[in-house]
Order: structure tokens, then sequence, then C-alpha cells
């Protein structure tokens, strides 16, 4: 008998593994495929791989202007695929030794549960049966394609899976979805000269992240040379060809060598037998605030929730659920996650942003400063421009922070920290940030919220 | 009659002046060169504008690691070096622009302390009279040349502030004194081709900073290229020719077509009528938490009380003069006051060492992992190692971080706060980190001391 049964290894999983492993709970981790999940095999780690290749590829041609000059800079794409791979591989590598250190058993293979009551619950895997207090279900997600006429049986059209498994660049590409995945996407083969068209359905990218420093990636994307088609719906797809109609209703059409669909995630609940044990599920497995379903033995976490769908979250989640089952004193919170978009330059953000503070009414004040008042990123950024906005209750506790510019997201977590620390202003700003830094301009937002 | 006088507009200056404007209160700037002082003009700021020339060479070169090819890679030194006044001078706009901002009277020109008492100080500057109730000197320092024989008259010898002034590489580099100073140029100069030998006095390079890590920085730049001669004493120089003394009293000597000295810094104490105030100095103008002189109407802060010669200290006391002057609580702490090299690894430090810990007997615990726990770090520095020490003390709570590894300059700030403000590991392992970023190395080493 195990005191945990863990269906998933991505990060909720392994997290929530390593933790109870490490505090001696006896764990057995199911996993179908590759350890990391979607995350570290088909979505962050691969994609921050290749983009950091791109931006490799950027610097080398763009050094003139720090005094550098280049001939000839090329991308062998193979390379750059093969890094990828090379890369996942020593991090999954490394995930597979963190669970051996905390003596957690992993079983490679489709796990199924047979059978649950609140003291127990049965998984069979590889026709072998076995049987744990608690479990914890970190199925994930996967890409959500939509039934367009002309998707089914289109070899044109591919997920983030299939981009990471190209050994070649497209000739071209159609996005249809410009959230986070499809900006990283646009923004990679962007960088290595492809033309790359977006389509999205709402009136601006990046779906619910901070309405300016959005508009701000657009334009410069939109410098850069990507098309952006905002407002529109795909209406069918026919070969290579997407037909969608503006919110005029007008029609027009694109062609794409490949097309990326990237309009969202939907949680895995099928195959594993979920349906065996009694837990509420609605557009994930519901949760309280403990990560506890319906059954009191039964907890789950991650992107099978449906709710947050990012690594950071799934991690965390993951570990509430283990110290709720050791009865550490702990509970989910949602006001600090961060989102981050890894374009060039990055976007970061976390808490509520100003359109969300307006429209449920919220005492607020905010600071808007340019990245430019940051010695640093003068330094370092030659010619590019960067936001930085920081909202703060009346209470003067920071409520969000919102930014364009590299390197934001290596900082954002001093944010994140106050948030849910609930440091006050006057307290951090008794911190001392090292100059010169881009990380600086948190204090610099500081001080006009004095 | 104005509220407040201020010697000096670098960090420590401009910063103060800045706070006591915008809190209403009268000020007056002196400077007799340029707003942003030895940090802007002659020290953090061109040196970093340098180094990320040096890094897009680097990244220009490196590039094939990431899949990316490049021909005939060059640099034109001129160029690097004019965009680095370019940005000097950006930045001296931004802070003559914040000066107008804040009604702050910047007088250009050589102040001099006429007279003083508890209730008024009289300054002159171009034949001009001054009036204040308080007075807050932030005069500075300037690099230490020590009297070695050979060293006076010698074209060859420059401090940080000839070496900004080039306008092409020295053919060779000499540098003595193996400190943050001295390490940054000799990056630069490495990456560039230049040989650059360093001679340090003390058993290993930067200082004060951790041993492992500096120990592991010199490992990297051994391997670049540079030569390291450790427990070195420079007993004179001939022309270019330096001669030392290693530890077991061998001599020996290295040609250099330009002898950096980088040896230290010592605080500005002439040529502006300190002696005709009573306050008491000792290294430098001697100062309580409050950054009060024994004169109550006066204040010192930044290099000027040659105690921690840094730019973001300096921008700190300044602030806590003010606040002070206004009757706002503040008061100077040194615990949290972070060090980084902009070398390329980057190191950052921030609290006390292990060294530091074990020599004065203090209970901690340890965590020390390689950087590439952290996802990101190894999809971004192929083939490059680093280290996250972190010590935590008895009653959990975070005493020292000590990195080596590009980004960590800008996530140290987490660890600044986390101190400043007194954060436990337990609440500090709720926050949510952005994943896949280097800065989870923080949460990773967290987890390790849980």
């Amino acid at each position: 008998m195990y005191d945990l049964a863990i269906l998933g290894g991505g990060p909720a999983g392994y997290v929530a593994a390593e933790n109870a492993g490490a505090k001696g709970l006896k764990v057995v981790l199911f996993e179908k495929g590759e350890l990391g999940g979607v995350c570290l095999n088909e979505g962050c780690i691969p994609t921050k791989t290749l983009l950091y290749s791109a931006k490799m590829y950027d610097h080398a041609r763009g050094g003139k202007k720090y005094g550098i000059t280049t001939e000839n800079v090329a991308y062998d794409y193979k390379k750059i695929a093969d890094r990828k791979t090379k890369v996942v591989r020593k991090l999954v590598a490394g995930i597979k030794m963190k669970m051996e250190h905390n003596n957690v058993e992993v079983v490679r293979g489709d796990a199924y549960i047979q059978s649950g009551s609140e003291t127990s619950i049965v998984i069979t895997c590889n026709t072998q049966s076995f049987e744990a207090a608690h479990l914890l279900v970190c199925t994930g997600s996967e890409a959500f394609v939509p039934s367009i006429p002309g998707v089914k049986d289109n070899d044109a059209i591919v997920t983030n899976r299939e981009v990471l498994s190209f050994t070649a660049a497209p000739e071209s590409l159609v996005i249809i979805g410009g959230g986070v995945i499809g900006m990283e996407f646009a923004s990679f083969y962007n960088s290595l000269g492809i033309p790359v068209t977006v389509i999205e359905m709402l009136p601006e990218i990046l779906g619910g992240l901070d309405k300016e420093v959005s508009e701000m990636l657009r334009g410069i994307y939109s410098k850069k040379g990507i098309t952006f088609n905002l407002s529109c719906k795909v209406t069918k797809i026919e070969g290579h060809k997407v037909f969608y109609t503006d919110s005029e209703g007008n029609e027009h059409n694109v062609d794409g060598d490949k097309i990326l669909m990237s309009v969202g995630r939907r949680p895995v609940l099928d195959g594993f037998g979920l349906e065996n044990i009694p837990v509420v599920v609605e557009r994930g497995i519901k949760v309280n605030e403990y990560m506890q379903t319906s059954m009191q033995n039964v907890y789950a976490a991650g992107d099978v929730t449906g709710f947050s769908l990012l690594a950071h979250t799934a991690s965390r989640e993951g570990e509430v659920a283990v110290n709720h089952i050791l009865g550490i004193e702990d509970k989910m919170e949602y006001n600090a996650i961060p989102g981050i978009v890894y374009t060039n330059p990055e976007v970061s953000c976390v808490g509520i942003t100003e359109e969300q503070a307006q429209s449920q009414g919220l005492e607020y004040k905010i600071s808007k400063l340019p990245m430019a008042y940051a010695g640093r990123f003068v330094a370092e950024n030659e010619g590019q421009m960067g936001l930085c906005k920081i909202l703060v209750s009346a209470e003067n506790k920071v409520l969000g922070v919102h930014m364009l510019g590299n390197t934001s997201s290596e900082f954002i977590c001093a944010a994140c920290m106050a948030i849910t620390n609930g440091i006050k202003v006057e307290e951090l700003k008794r911190t001392v940030f090292p100059h010169p830094t881009v990380c600086e301009i948190l204090k610099e937002g500081l001080f006009e919220m004095a």
C-alpha cells in the first residue's frame, strides 16, 4: 500500500512526488510518456531552447549597433532542433535523478484507475495492480483543435507538439491564436526570417495580459514583419489556405506552408479511468483550495483542473496537495501567479491588470515607467522600448506588475514575492537593488508611488 | 536659505536630491563635473556598456553551439567606445531631467564649505554664496594609486577613468588588483582577444566575496586565457614592465602595453572646505545609522564615508539621510547590500558568506546547487557552469545568497528583499517563481532547506 499514487509526471506530478518523497511518504508516480510532461517535452523548455537560438541569431545579426560586425550569419535548423532535443533529454534525466533521490517509484505505462474509496484507490498499470491511500491526478492538458471545416486530416495543420518536431523551417507560417504559445512561435520563426501571419479572434493578442504591454509587443513585431489580423474569426481551411472573416464581416484568406493551431488547451480527463471514482468534474477536475477533489483522499493539480494552465502553477498546486496530505498548513493562492511571454523582448506579468482593477472597481495607484529609466536597460537594449507598470492598493500593497523588456522574466519573482508575502511599499523601498540592473525599475516605480 | 545643500551629484547626491525635492524641501545640488558621479561617468554604466558589447562579440563568435554560424566577426573599438559615451550622455540627461522635475537647483562648479554651525552651513560656488539648514556631503571616492616605485609620471599606468577614454584597445593589459573593477576590465579585454594578466596580492580574486564562487570564476577565465598571479605583490614598475614577488619570495615580471591600477578607492575628503566644519573624519566621514555626522545638521552618504563604496549603497544612504532630515523613520542597514561582478558569467552576492558565517561562529544551514538545476539556465548557457549557494539561519531566515551564472544579477534582488524584510523560508517557499527561469534556482535551493 502506497501513501500516494500520482498520475502524470509533469510539473504538478514530479514536484509533488519530490516533495512527498522528501517528507517520507511512499510514493508511486505513473507516466506513460517522458517525465517532465508537456512543459518539459513539448512546451516551456523546448520552446525556450529554440527561442534562445533565435536570440543568438538576432544578436549575431544585430551586433552593429554595439560595435560588432559579422558576415554570412546563418542558422542550421537541424542543429537548433537537435540542441533542443539534447536539452530536453538532459532535464528529463535530471527529474529522473530527483525521483530516485527522493525514493519515488516511477512506473512507465498507461495507468488506469480501477476503483476507489475514501480509504484506498486501486490503479493498474502494465497489468500490475497498485493500491494507495491517496491519489493525485496530474494528467495535464492537450492542445485544443477546434472543428473548423478543413481541419481534419490536414497535414498542413500542426499544434505545439508537431512544430517542435520540425527538422526544417516551414516556408511560411499561419498562426491561429495570438496567445502566449502563438506569440512565442511567431517570435521564433520571425527571427529566422520566415513570413508569419497571426489570426486572433480577440481585438488584442495575449488574451488577459495587460492591454498596453500587449499592444506594445504587437507594435514591435509588426515592425519586425509579422502580420496581425485581430478580431478575425477563422471560418474554414482548404489545404494550406486559411479563410477568415474580419470584424466587419469581410472575408479574407492567407496561405501558410504550415498552420499552427494555438487557440487553447483542454484538460486530459479521458482514458485513465477517472469515471471509476466519484470525483466531480466541471471544466476540469473540481478542487478546493487544498487541491482536494470531492473525494477527500483524491487530489488534482496542474492543467487537469482546467484553471491556470501554467507549469509553475501546477508545481505549486502539487506542493499544496502534498502539504495537505501531510497536514502541513498551506493553501493555494492565485493572486501572484506570474505569466511570461518569451518573445524578444519578453513580457512579464503578475497580479491584477489595470483593466481588472478598473472592472472590479478597485482603488489603486499606478506607476508607468519606460524601462529606459534603468541604466542597464539603456546599456543593453540599444534602440529598444520597454515598459514597467506597477499597481498598488489603497493599503500600499503591490497588486500587479506588468512589464515589457528583457530581462523582466528573471526579476518579476521579486514582485511575486512581494504580493505573496503582502509586503508594503514602504518596506519594499528599503530593499537595496543592485546597480546597474534592469530590476531597479521596480524600485524606481515604487519611488513614484511614495 | 535652502533646506538642504548637497555636495556631489553621484548616486548618493542625486538620489537624495530627488527624494528631498519630491518631498518639498528646497534643495541645491553642487556638482563640479557631470551629474551621475563616478558611477555613471567613469564606473558602473560605461563599463556595463563596454561589457555588453563584449558579450555581443562573444555571442556572435559563440553561436555555433546554438546552431548559428557567422564569419569574419570583428569589433570596432572606436564604435564601442562611442556608444558608451552616448549611453552615458543619455543617462546624465535623464538625471538632469529628474532634478528639474523635483525642483532641485543644480549648481555647476567647485563648491566650498566656508563655515557651518548646527543651524546653518555656508557654501560658496562660482563666487556666489549659498546658505542651507542642512548639508549632505557626497563627494565620492577616487582610484587609489599606491606609491610603488616607477608609478609616477608613467603613461602606461591607468585607472578606471583613463581606460574608459581609450579609443583603441591596448595590445596587452596588466591589471594590478583582481577585485571587482579589475575583473570587469579583465573580462572585457579578454573577450576582445587582448592578453590580460592579473596580479593580486590576496590568495584569491574578488576580495571578500564567496571563495568558492570566486575560485570558479577564476577557473573559467583561466580557461579563457587570462593569467592570474595570486598572492603576488608588485614591487616596482619600469616603463611597461611590472615586477612582482610571489608568495615564496621569487621575483617575476610581466610586460603590459597598459597597466591598470585597480587596488581600491579612497574617499574624496580634500578640496571642498571640509576642514571648516567640525565633523569627525576617520577613514571617511564618520556617520551614524542615519548618515548623520558628528554635526547634527551635516550628513554624509556614499563613498565619502569610506564604508561600502557601491553605487546602490550610496543611493540608499542618500535616501536614509533625507528621511532623517524629514523625520521619517528609517535607518541604514548593511546586511543586504548586493555585490555584482559583471563578468560573463556574472557573479551576484548578498549577505553573509560561508566564510563569514564560520568565522563568526553562526549556526547556519546551506544549500549548494549547480545552476543547471534551473531549466532555463541549461537552455541558455550551453556548456557553462554555475553555482547557487544559499545560507539560512537557525531561525530559517536567509543570511546570504552567492551565485555564479547569468542572469543572477537581475534576480538577486529577490534575495535582497527577503533578507531586508526578514521573510522566513517557509513564507518564501509559497512564492510562485515563473517557469522556466534561472531565478527558480532560489526556489530549488530553498526546497533543499525545507
